[in-house]
């Protein structure tokens, strides 16, 4: 498994995409309305910030008011997310998604609980 | 620039380090008691895990107090941590530490303040 993105809660994700534009040196690399979120992905030299801004009420909008903006999970990319979430299973760890679905940028993904992962919460991306 | 490691602050790093062995296939690359920290680095394909595991009272300790465990700070590879601090300081980023200094497994580090990076603590790693 490798790094695939840091997932950044924000209140204003074409902002925060200028600074770190300008402070990182990495690029726009996707953009889309995905439900209730604006996503951004900016490229790095080997994966990516993905900044998540609500348009509506939902996780994200509530991980602002509890948290403030920041760190919201970290994402690893696998060939196989369903073969990641089964051996996750078999280590006793809980799952949000017990299924692969559908995730920003068209890439099947599935989040993992985070009282079975040391508070993290770490998404599986397929790629 | 790419992602060097995400770091983890914790209560029990060899516990959550035997857990994602367990899960993401890494294995214990390096392991120190620096300052008032346990760290155990855990390798990914193209990166690490950071686990921070207090030993004294310090910044992980009260951020496990306040926030309880979870991600920390993500850090970035750079060749120049100086060169890419100076370039933070022209865009107008306020710093944590306005020159490289010493961090865990030998490494030139600088983090930035993440008043001026959307909530996110970051770390330049020189590497």
């Amino acid at each position: 498994m490798r790094f695939d993105h840091a997932g950044v809660a924000t209140e204003d994700a074409e902002s925060l995409a200028f600074r770190y534009e300008d402070l990182f040196g990495c690029e726009i690399a996707h953009e889309e309305r995905f439900g209730d979120l604006k996503v951004i992905f900016l490229g790095l030299a080997d994966g990516y910030f993905e900044l998540l801004e609500p348009r509506e009420e939902g996780t994200i909008s509530q991980f602002l008011e509890s948290n403030g903006p920041g760190l919201h999970h970290i994402a690893l990319r696998t060939d196989d997310v369903e073969a990641a979430l089964d051996d996750a299973a078999d280590v006793g760890v809980e799952l949000i998604d017990e299924e692969p679905r559908p995730g920003a940028w068209g890439h099947e993904v599935a989040f993992l609980h985070p009282e079975s992962t040391g508070g993290v919460l770490v998404e599986f991306v397929e790629g």
